[in-house]
């Protein structure tokens, strides 16, 4: 998959890859990925925001049958694309988490609002270099035992595990709607 | 200021811009601004978004009191900028609202994941453009005002208001700290 830096090439190619191939991704892309992602805003700039880079095999395998219950408790044996179009996190080159401040252990939407443009930085910077990511959450059904194995401490609420790799195939652009169906003049409805 | 296409430009040229000249924004450029935020991820690719851009001057003179009383209630009278740096949505070009969709009115920080993603998708193409922005969640406060006046419906959720127009002066690049500084390898504390 190429590399594209022109952002209006970009936004539409940025693609949901869960299928990585072996390739090692250079430490200087993980770095220029998390600058990338410093650059966000965020509320009073205040960077509420932590990040664990997963390379190490051990830690991998351990996190990967997490996941993978995960998928069970929702899918049953139906568990989507397991064959061909996702594969297991220890199969993954790197997975990025993405901690949220949260102090008291509470978080809301609005703890969102200053962790997720940071998130989105860092997967179009990946794209950028010709990387595939995708945005999971589905691991908060063991949330508990994920921040076990990354031992995070009270105060830090994982806000999304983004595995990070070469794409196993190329991909084209994404398809969506024009924004003009999703959007209203000056009130609701208008 | 100029528009910047190229993606390690942009990122450190996001910059939060409260005040601007009152040039219109062409809606040109707000159709492409909402199609980039169409491109952001979502959870299963929901898009559980709408947008409601503003630009009746009748309705940002209705929201601009019910912003300014925000700040007063967490600064008195000495809410930031108000003189210079900030001006109150009364003087905003384009207001764009962003809500999220939240079932039985509940929103998590999940919420936020499929949410703020498009957000940050529209300030880059905003700042691509060459327009300046801002992430506004503030108005929380007076959330119900805020949703009176724009008639939002049950089940959905103002997760963004974002001011955008022409910069009343050209800005430089953001500082930060080097990523290294937030980052963890392998565990937390690693």
């Amino acid at each position: 998959m190429e590399p594209i830096s022109d952002v209006w090439e970009l936004f539409p190619h940025q693609r949901a890859v869960r299928a990585f191939d072996q390739r090692p991704v250079p430490e200087e892309h993980i770095t220029r990925i998390l600058d990338a992602a410093m650059r966000a805003p965020s509320s009073q700039n205040g960077m509420p925001w932590r990040f664990i880079v997963v390379t190490d095999q051990a830690q991998k395998d351990a996190l990967s049958p997490v996941y993978e219950r995960c998928f069970d408790k929702v899918y049953g044996a139906n568990a989507p694309d397991r064959a061909a179009g996702r594969e297991p996190w220890s199969k993954t080159p790197v997975l990025i988490v993405v901690l949220a401040e949260a102090p008291n252990g509470r978080t809301s939407m609005m703890t969102g609002a200053s962790v997720y443009p940071a998130v989105q930085n860092l997967m179009l910077a990946a794209r950028a270099l010709g990387l595939g990511s995708v945005i999971t959450t589905l691991w908060r059904l063991e949330n508990d035992a994920i921040r076990a194995i990354l031992e995070v401490p009270e105060g830090w609420e994982i806000a999304a595990i983004v595995p990070v790799g070469y794409p196993d195939h190329p991909w084209g652009k994404s398809r969506r709607p024009p924004a003009a169906d999703y959007t209203f003049r000056d009130r609701w409805g208008g």
